[in-house]
């Protein structure tokens, strides 16, 4: 016998009035949900295309799903995020660069990278740039100091949050990836790495958060005075 | 045979110079240097009454021999941190609010309110405020709303975090503590679960670094446009 | 050479007396267990119409084994439950309800609900209340205070236990899930959070064990004075 | 220079009000806490004898300090716990029976028993019933079948609590200890033991949580029909 | 280009003469060799039938590789078991009884009882007798009576080790497997379980490890007076 | 105000008969109980002078306790062993052989042995063969050829039970203990080691578990033909 | 709509006058990179014929891409490593001996010593020598007395590193694999062990790090006088 | 009753043929031997003023009593290290320069430099370069550059390991500290840091393993050409 489609209220209570009250876009996390809830979701924010809706962890499946309710999202599948309205808003703030160790890490950078531009600020990326070869890193000096905040994303030992939270005078936040084998502990270890750095001005968010990170760095930079 | 006193370059390395290059103030962590090693670095930075030191984790014997070469040096107890010169800064840029979850929180607080008020921000500490109570957290929202960064210090289930996180709508730091005992695990799971928590512009520090917290409050508020 | 078909008795021994003993139907744990295996359990259970079997962590070729032999078994996919006779008795005892952090939960969440329904006690759910959004879930106060007790089902930070249990005046149950990345580490993050939770009246069952967070439930509220 | 005594609002928020919003005592933990500040605590707690406090993890120091407030509170020096008043209220609701399993258990039973007793359920204790002598726990299989819960103690292997799990009909706490060495690693061991327990009806508390289990059990059994 | 064939010496190096030297058949774990490479071993071990040669960890590629070497080999799919020659030696020895607490172990508990036959013992297998169900166990007395070591195979919490550690007269030997999800973490609980138990004559092989622990019991029941 | 001394049953059931029924004496943990709590349980055991008992892990307070009740009782200080009635049985059955790492292993080694001495099997002793010197381990090649069971005691990197496990033709019990410092991790290296070793014929009991092991052995040992 | 292909600019900052500074080849991890992006780092290098390129973790994707645009390149499926150009210099500086324990750590072993031998050094590869067989170790004794350098590759409990490392007179790196199961966990069982090994001369590398033996046995070799 | 002053046969197998066979001196670990022990051994060395041998992690009462036998043994307070013959051998070989992240890092370094000096090695020591202060780092180039095996110290992140062993030439060797707290996890941070670091050339040692990562530092630039 087949089961009747599930109503939007039998798996999820969205929050369309948070915009209103937080000024923030809604972020609809995909993993672990089928497509057919995600599109039930997509359905229900068409209504509201003031604001952003960013759909996080978004696979194929997910994407294409998505898309048949809303075909103008924009979907960036090396960071497996839809993004509805497709533009974001016109920069405003203080600038968010995000540096990335290695070129696995990208994907988790571009995250941070366009969570922060779909909330509004002025972004740069710069990418592979390890700490093995400090010429690398001491090259991109002058980005880190017009930042207003760098967002760092490095897995395996994670040095390279320590490195750039001892140059930055900005805030700094540290995003471990789960890039690596072994002794990388799918993240684990670039984390506490962070974690315990002696570089003042550095903070951290999850393993792989990309949306973590971009969200708060979009935070302080709104408020930065420049 | 008496071995002869050491030399400080025989176990320290100073940088004095650091204010100059990053309008920061000089922290010194006390814990595991021997109260001679300090008395030595407490000598050292007589010379630079422009800036401030911290020396942090500072016991009584720490104190007692810093003290003896900055007499003017002033002593909290609790936060076991010790500045010199003994007056913060006049206040300047944005609100830091610093919350605490528990009584045994304090300490870690008082780190974070006094390292950011050294720092040169105007600060506010809210203690007492756990989640089991949660008519006491929503007591506090107008403090919360006035704040420019929250630094939100909690052991156990470290809920406070999400919760704060969820209302506040400025950056958020959370300080997971080692307070508690059995499944607290010394701070590790309070640390983990603000890591993962859904609350945006939420980043964490270490286990207790109310100093790291601080800092980052400091840095972040430094730069709001109120 | 073709082996014979396996005896029931080389690899199950059944407690069908249980249910005259302690009033309780059999729970198969499927997950493990070949197809063939669990067919030849739910032939064997055949001759006990009387009282009612739950299958659990059936996947389709679990469910369709099982139905072979057992045709009005009723098959909740999202649960993975399959459970026979198709129906749960007359509702009789406290209220339990059931309410899920997020969508990824539900699986869990609808075993919790399931199993305490076919154990015989009146049942309620309440989808994705986050306590990021804390409106939400004091949006669901009035279900809590009718509740004779509360089961929690949250993964990521676990928080929401913490909040409802702070809440509820009823016993509470947390079900930690396995939803979530990184630092989440497949459910250990909110299961710590949990156990070190202030709210009194809170106990906690393992990682997406909603059989047994249900079970413990109707155990309960069979007590109910109500 | 002297500082002045801190005043109670300078560490705590006192939630005198929750007697009346919840019908249950405040229950002060005092691990972490100075002598003095629970002697704060004590003092403003003086004025509300109509509803019981809770000192928990009480040492000495702790119990000297709270003594000189209210001289009339009764400390249990092995359960570290002081009560005030000092007389629990008249029993009433279903019977919470405590069961542990060495010798060495026996400060968190305590702690379980005198917290349900305080919080007004008839109680009884059966000591260093360990599952290795078989025999022993089967001996009291009478009294774990009058009681509404059972509160399971046991350290190491925590096996004793799959073994009443599955004999009692009522509902089951189980309360890991961190007695033991080596492999019983602090209680973890006896805690994911008791996870993932077969028993059903068993839910957990956090290690040593004598406090959360008496607490649980006294909620469980003022709803026990009897 | 293709590679030429590899030759047993680039890969393994067979030890042949450690039947002589130790009176013990060899065994080849399968498990991250190719199919190429068992059966370049079975190739070299045909010319010593007067030994047992055990091959565990066999998925049916190996099989089919080892049996085109050895057609006579038998294969044992649950225990996932080739050996050859495929007939058991004559039981000599003191008896072992496996005993198995689920159908889930039954894998683990088929490799334990196959390695102590072909090493030559008597053997006896008992399943599915878990803890919560304890006149099940129970039941089992005079098997356990009679035995001249004990292997108990469980996962989940281990408990039943525990038990029947706490009846055995002979030695016991635990196996703890990882079957279970969540808090039995793989096997992990099981195993630090075992190695706390208070029941005294028990000690612990590897998890999952059915070529262990038969191994361990055939040399203890070898030994065996009767 | 006085509280009056406690009475056994308060904290203990002692199983007096087991002696009876095991043919094994009694062993009691003194760890985490108080000396008064030993002195009544060594008071109770005066009646029965036929049977051995064992206090293990017991600190001079221990002993002295016990020794005013059981005044001939034999302690030994390095195992932290005390026997009463103080001389071990006539030695019949296998032999037991225990072989220690390192100087810093042997009161683990040393109760190991005292255990299996008191339950009447004959036992040597070698000490202080590391695998970093195989020639050491080498040199005792006879007594271990000699040996019914032989008992491998070793922290750190618990090596040896792989290689004496490799040479021994009798069955080996490894006991890893907490020696060693770092990535020693207080036995866990040890432990885990040897569960992983590749050694037939090899089984583990708990960290710095001396009692379990000699129990063990002895039993084993007490079937051994010879 | 089509993306187009991305520039190398965009993921990757080659380092191609590593080669001057440093004396040593470029190592491209292809895991976690996508066959597009190793085709554009191939192509980018094969302007520096001068100097040796590795691409390590390669998979046949990964090899398929590379090699359309270096056909001449080596690609070893064992080590899954492919080098370019094929040939390795002319071997120079000290003996590098690599030792496996059994089969399945040879693609570790072969991945260490094909690096070493790129990198220019002599090398020996040593197979299937497990602790658990004494004399096949001590039978290799002498390629360990010729070796300047020697690779220790184990999985399991890693006791060979210290049996060797406690034989060599030359310097000794261990390589834990993650061959194994259960207790093996992955290799951190292996990696502790050697880590706390009381051998001295051995040093350790990450899990797997086949690469980074190779290469630090190459530098150590070196420099060796023979 | 007194016992007798133990043999040294009963606790320690000494290996004083060692040095001609290794041409290494003997280390005796002393934490975990009485003081009574660790004097025994000194008594028995006394015959072998040939050979260097180090008393490693000896507090003050091990140093008096070594000392008693052995008077013109020299103890290192800061290293815990206790060396006779007092003065090392002239120094032959490499360069070992060791660079300590911290003041805290300087005992473990300590016990690295004079464990190289006294194997026979030119040293030197660089003290508190931490990674967030970049500069101090760079400013260290030349001594890095001079050596021929670099040893670094360091806890929190591990983070200078891989800086410094970015920019050396010659092997480095990273040896992780137990300084720091919270997510510094007692070294392991650092300790998993340094293995997954992407520097080419680094290998590490135990935590707090100056003794090893001064004897293999040794053993490398014994070997080194100059």
């Amino acid at each position: 016998m087949t089961e009747p489609a599930p109503h939007l209220a039998d798996y999820a209570t969205l929050d369309l009035q948070r915009v209103d009250r937080r000024g923030y876009p809604e972020a609809v996390y995909c993993e672990g949900k089928t497509a057919e809830q995600v599109a039930g979701i997509a359905a229900a924010v068409r209504s509201r295309p003031d604001a952003v809706t960013l759909f996080t962890r978004a696979g194929p499946e997910h994407a294409k799903a998505i898309q048949q309710e809303l075909p103008e999202a924009r979907y960036d599948l090396e960071a497996r995020l839809l993004a509805w309205p497709a533009d974001p808003p016109e920069p405003s703030g203080g600038l968010v660069v995000v540096v990335s160790a290695g070129t696995s890490d990208l994907p988790v950078a571009r995250e941070a990278l366009l969570t922060a531009s779909y909330l509004g600020r002025p972004t740069e990326l710069v990418v592979d740039v390890g700490v093995a070869g400090l010429h690398r890193v001491l090259g991109q000096r002058q980005q880190i100091d017009e930042a207003d905040v760098v967002v760092v994303v490095a897995g395996m030992d994670g040095a390279l949050a320590s490195v750039i939270g001892g140059i930055a005078a900005c805030p700094a936040i540290g995003v471990p990836t789960s890039v690596g084998y072994g002794s990388a502990r799918g993240g684990e270890t670039a984390l506490q790495s962070m974690l315990c750095s002696c570089a003042d001005g550095l903070s951290v968010v999850g393993i792989d958060d990309g949306l973590g990170a971009g969200s708060v760095a979009a935070r302080i930079a709104r408020r930065a005075a420049g």
